[in-house]
């Protein structure tokens, strides 16, 4: 095994390395039926690796992509971790932005660039490697792992929980852990122990049965385009606190410890412009950064359309108007209730002149654990010794569903430790992953079972 | 000359009708390079056709389109009459919806069903065939005529206000008469003294510079969806009045004569229903429907986007929004003016976190007419004479820019003495002409040049 050091003080072994550009080479994705060959090339190859590494792999069918799954011997007195992964990925589209081939790694300037590089095959190939790497040193692992990786998660994991209700026995586990979310920078060990909720709802406003020509009706009808405005305008007072009746009541209110962590680790108003090309900040009065992103709720509108689309003008009162909504949600809402709360919001402040139908979309609750329980802590030790720093504490502003089903099918916390720094470029061309955090994230999951293994 | 009673009490002319039906062949589409040589064929039948009643016919070559002039030997001591048409059409998409071909001129249950029957070869033929039986009959007419036509009304008459300017002193006259607005009903004469005139704007919200997910940033940004719905929100109080300061400043109040005509000839809130299709009626407070449509200024969404528009949902933030506004004015109103009070009031009201970018598009004061001048006089009587009762006076909530060029470079009023039904579908599948109106148009054309002939 040849070892050097690149960088300041990474070892590295060319053969771990090796295995990601092999992996990465699969187009797995999992969207385009034009791959389902590739897809399922790329399960096998990582079958094939969990064994190589001393688990004991099985591929289990779905009616989607299958599910690959590694074990070690499990044993009573140990606790049982679950990691998860996905190794199917985003489509590569538009191809034409890439620097170099999405499907060909390229290792330049520290990073190795391809689809799927950080979301999500670096980061969990990471987990298996440092699970190698400890049985090839003890012969054993401190836990029992559940090495779990699914072909769908970038299609909304259609099967993943019906597999796991199926399979809830073999899958029972004390804790699973997740190297699927950001770091808030290079070297900055980082746990998030919270996500927003979502849910989502779409309105139509409907006026005149066909699309009226302004001149000669308007005035005399309501146009369903200033209509759904009104309503839409409604959501929020001028300084961006949603004034839906009941909206905040359940909100839980940010801890005192949390404020002070997250103030520690506040962008600065010109990091956060940059980074999303905003012309001012703005939202919720009386909250940072930071604190609206992850602690507070929203009303956002994700599209709005109605009249006329072309060039130039078209004097047309149009026949009807749409709005997709979401509403990110942060602990104890309830997702129905919100939407319920919502329409009914609607319902009395909607114009007159119009009808108004509602669909709901898909929703989900917010994922809070307790960063000071045992497998917490345990957790903050791991991300301690790996960066050698005290790791930074969050929430994320966005959803992962599947946290959710975990606690809701399997009954347990997940400890969310990504490896992906903010310009990774995931879901988009020149997707890359550090090679220091693929190294880093070998050492912390050694790191992690063994502070597990140390806790029972 | 064959004649026969059709209906109660028609005389009909075949030959009259056999020339609209071959006017109506020509598939005049001036939006559509494809039928070039159809329009100058329109043209030209058109040239024959005004030559072959006894006029002097010439083309006028212009950039676009020709225009056809048709004129008798002027004398002093006659007044002088311009008549108004076009020849052009709508295109007669959606040609599949139609009961029978555009361009196939179809007779039944009393009226011609081909593209233009009603906008507008059968309203101005009508004048041409009224001239040449008056021609016929008495070798003279008692008024100077100057029968123009032109090829490009459907495309917003670019080469027309030009043409006039270049052309002002041999087109010199007293008074215009066009037939290109509507009846309120089948055999009910119709006077329009007045029409809304329009302003038009686009305004852009922009936020960040891309589309950001709404997860991670929602709250924490301005989203230039929500930002525009504010900003549209503010343009109307819930009862419909319009909020921007100074907006009805210059109205011209409604007199109580247009008061006491109007409600005679209200439509009942059924019809407005059944008309529209709009769920119920909704309109500014204290104002009847035709008073909303009639001489009340609007502030419409013609057409509202951003964001994701296709089905299910996407959770992003959208880099920007934008809304297509028209404003329909009344007298005293002027366009720039009401843009910059819109633009002022934006720019205090709009949200913070956002930038916002205007376009001014194109704009028309109002038009009203003293409906008790002279001319307005005789076009009632001519009405009256026609008819046999007395003409509705009306106002039109929409606007016709060429009747502002007239008044702009000529100085003359329009008589606005419409030959439309409600049902006529014009710009629709199945455009339709009464052929009764076709006839009744002839002997108001007749009435008319006696009524003006009887002024000097």
């Amino acid at each position: 095994m040849q070892e050097e050091a690149i960088g300041n003080n990474i070892i590295m072994n060319e053969k771990h390395l090796d295995d990601l550009v092999s992996y990465l080479k699969f187009p797995s994705v999992s969207t385009d039926s034009h791959y389902k060959e590739n897809v399922r090339g790329c399960a096998e190859w990582l079958s094939s690796k969990i064994d190589e590494v001393g688990l004991e792999a099985s591929i289990h069918e779905t009616p989607g992509h299958p599910i690959v799954i590694g074990k070690n011997k499990h044993s009573e007195d140990k606790p049982t971790v679950m990691i998860y992964g996905h190794y199917d990925v985003q489509p590569a589209d538009p191809i034409d932005l890439w620097d170099s081939p999405p499907f060909e790694p390229l290792i330049k300037d520290g990073k190795i660039y391809a689809r799927g590089s950080t979301d999500n095959k670096g980061q969990h190939l990471a987990h298996l490697l440092g699970l190698g790497e400890t049985l090839n040193e003890n012969g054993d692992l401190p836990v029992n792992i559940i090495y779990l990786v699914e072909g769908e998660e970038e299609i909304g994991s259609p099967n993943l929980e019906p597999f796991l209700i199926e399979n809830k026995e073999d899958l029972d586990c004390d804790v699973i852990a997740v190297s699927d979310t950001g770091m808030i920078g290079p070297g900055m060990g980082t746990f998030t122990y919270g996500l927003r909720g979502v849910a989502c709802m779409e309105v139509k406003v409907i006026g005149p049965s066909k699309d009226l020509h302004s001149g000669v009706f308007g005035g005399a009808v309501a146009n369903p385009c200033n209509a759904i405005s009104k309503m839409i305008s409604s959501l929020h007072d001028l300084d961006g606190r949603i004034k839906v009746d009941g909206f905040y009541d359940r909100v839980k209110e940010i801890e005192d410890w949390e404020k002070t962590a997250w103030s520690k680790i506040e962008l600065n108003e010109n990091e956060t412009l940059d980074l999303t090309g905003a012309p001012e900040l703005f939202g919720e009065t009386g909250f940072s950064d930071n604190e609206r992103r992850w602690s507070r709720p929203t009303a956002e509108v994700n599209g709005i359309g109605g009249g006329y689309q072309g060039e130039g003008s078209k004097t047309v009162i149009a026949s009807e108007s749409f709005v997709k909504l979401s509403f990110r949600l942060v602990p104890e809402q309830d997702p129905e209730e919100i939407l319920n709360l919502v329409r009914y919001h609607f319902e009395q402040c909607k114009p007159k002149g119009v009808r108004v139908e509602y669909e709901m979309g898909h929703s989900g609750k917010a994922y809070l654990m307790d960063p000071q329980s045992g497998y917490g802590l345990a957790a903050q030790r791991a991300l301690r010794n790996t960066f050698d720093s005290d790791p930074a504490l969050i929430r994320e502003g966005g959803s992962i569903p599947i946290v959710q089903s975990f606690k809701d099918v399997l009954n347990v916390d997940t400890l969310l430790l990504g490896l992906a720094l903010p310009d990774c470029q995931i879901h988009s061309p020149n997707e890359n992953f550090s090679i220091e955090n693929f190294y880093d994230g070998i050492r912390l999951n050694r790191n992690l079972i063994n502070e597990i293994g140390m806790i029972h």
